[in-house]
């Protein structure tokens, strides 16, 4: 009887974060498509643009205006999806055993959001930018974390979990082109994180060691799934990655959260996300769309929280086959499982091969 | 103190199908939105097209062609993420408690996937379809769900769970045209419907109900997310809905499967299924993108996977404010929680209030 080929033969594949399956179908990247084409974005973008309302020393959306800035700027979110004023909501439970006992269960949901310029220049992407400007909204990120930490202590914030992320791209719903990330802070943990350490506890009781820790051994014995790596960081394609050119960045040893970076390890986390992000801009010669974020331990964190979390970022980019082809995450991922065209470790021999210049910055 | 506005204020919500909670803020519906603009259906499509691959009488993509069919018509996926025939992968485990052991969980998935036509004509879509026919294309359901379950038995095929589902536009990844659904049938059953059936035994074992039956009956009493209703079906925007106007179909009485419908229940669902895409067409006057399945009792299941199993059917529909504006499940969502804009009570209100006639079926 043959051997199973998984360049070819289907497989699902278990992701022990999530703790959930993904199907894995790599022949089926040779189907055509005659489906939606994205819109890649334009090649060329000004420095400054005077309608937006992320340039410094431009109207905002809601009046007011941005000051003249010159590095990372951070202010807080016009159209926050969480705030830190509504009224508090009082858990319903009548005892009784109830329908709606048991089930409608609801929570009241606190917070602040944040908007991080990276830099005043309206077309400067993280592939583009200079490692120290990286540096520096990295340093951003660890202030915000400590000042709201500092502020749920001093001030009684109802702040416990700051999710940093950035939706890059119109494909990926970013509606203002000039590079931004965001920050939501909010007072409960949320579901995926909460998951993550989940397993981080259930795999801690199991074998005694912490999953990422084992999971960068791992990788770092087989090298097939990594992309990139420094002194502090591994960049790979994870075994169970979902979206086509997924990646994670994850800190080789255990650190709690970006706040606990000593210098080395800021600077080679900018580092690796420059070279990635240009990796990403080479493999189909477009600015890469992308949804990324970082997960990390709980504001204030003691005990399991603390000592579990360990520092990475997952990137999330659609694109599939060309600046125009993305893949769809729809009915059979939507109502059965994930499902992907090529396996991680094709992505991650393609990616890896890639050339760390970003070739054509000129054109852009 | 003031009291909590739940169309205002942020919340969460649990969904106990999936253990996991949606962030919930009303007041965002109010932002501007500057991004990517969706690019609604054509209105002039003609009924047959010569360059389509699903067309009576037409070539397909790899060859061959269709017969001259007249009414829904099934076959085998050109392109299918599972096969019948491929080797067995044997199941990897040293024995020893090696990283390798502990973090790479794989399985091999055979199966074999179908494309249902709806109907001969490349225009017509499940709305502007007639009662009757959509009976037929829910019988379609029905012959293939035997089939498959006999052919597990008697040909020992490797087929356990048949996932049913459409996705309709190419907002949601679709890639031809001519309404269709399809038909994916593997050897074990998807992620998300397994996490279904961990949580109706969970909630049979803590309450001696079904988790289905039991919200049938609350929503019933409640009212407030009731979109559509008949003898044998119950529309609503779920408590826990994450798309902006997502609706669940469910059974009022406990029915395993599509296969274990009477001919009232079929011909119920079919006026479910006309009823809600209406609504949906006439919401923001577009043909409406959706992609929705069908969750029930695996094939040939006997013990709790049939007693647990209550049939339903998901609408996962992406617009959010009109025909060119969705909502974007990106940076947040993807790292921490999903998070919707307006109320599954505001979008059951506006659902409901819809007309039940096809507003312009003769613009289309
Ligand atoms: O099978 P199709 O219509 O070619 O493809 C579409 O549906 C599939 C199943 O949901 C997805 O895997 C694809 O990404 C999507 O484009
Ligand atoms: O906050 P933005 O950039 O206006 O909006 C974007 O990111 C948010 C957070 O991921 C999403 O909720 C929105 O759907 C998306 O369009």
């Amino acid at each position: 009887s043959q051997e199973f080929d998984f360049t070819d033969n289907s497989h699902r594949r278990f992701n022990p974060l999530t703790d959930s399956w993904i199907l894995v179908s790599p022949h089926r990247a040779k189907r055509p498509w005659l489906g939606q084409q994205e819109t890649p974005a334009k090649s060329t973008i000004p420095e400054y643009d005077e309608k937006c309302f992320l340039c410094p020393g431009n109207k905002r959306v809601t009046g007011g205006s941005n000051p003249k800035y010159e590095s990372t700027y951070v202010f807080q979110n016009d159209f926050a999806a969480v705030k830190t004023d509504q009224p508090a909501l009082e858990v319903y439970n009548s005892g009784k055993d109830t329908l709606k006992d048991r089930l409608i269960k609801v929570q009241g949901v606190r917070g602040n959001c944040f908007v991080i310029c990276f830099s005043p220049k309206h077309n400067l992407t993280i592939p583009q930018m200079e490692i120290k400007d990286l540096s520096t909204v990295i340093s951003t990120w660890q202030q915000l974390y400590n000042d709201l930490s500092k502020q749920a202590v001093e001030e009684k914030k109802p702040f416990k979990y700051l999710q940093i992320f950035e939706n890059k791209g119109t494909a990926m719903g970013c509606s203002n082109l000039h590079p931004h990330g965001q920050a939501w802070c909010l007072e409960s943990v949320p579901s995926e994180v909460s998951q993550e350490f989940k397993s981080f506890d259930k795999y801690k009781h199991a074998h005694n060691a912490d999953l990422l820790g084992d999971y960068v051994k791992l990788e770092m014995e087989e090298r097939t799934r990594i992309v990139l790596e420094n002194d502090s960081f591994l960049v790979v394609v994870p075994y169970w990655a979902v979206w086509p050119f997924e990646t994670m960045i994850v800190s080789k040893t255990k650190v709690p959260s970006v706040a606990h970076f000593t210098d080395k390890q800021k600077n080679d986390l900018a580092s690796m996300m420059k070279q990635l992000t240009v990796k990403y801009d080479n493999l189909f010669e477009t600015s890469f769309p992308y949804s990324m974020g970082l997960h990390q331990a709980p504001l204030n964190a003691t005990g399991d929280e603390l000592n579990n979390a360990w520092f990475h970022m997952h990137f999330y980019p659609p694109l599939l086959r060309s600046a125009t082809v993305r893949k769809f995450l729809v009915g059979f991922e939507m109502l059965g499982e994930p499902q992907r065209d090529l396996t991680a470790e094709q992505a991650a021999d393609r990616l890896r091969k890639l050339d760390g210049v970003h070739h054509y910055t000129e054109n852009l």
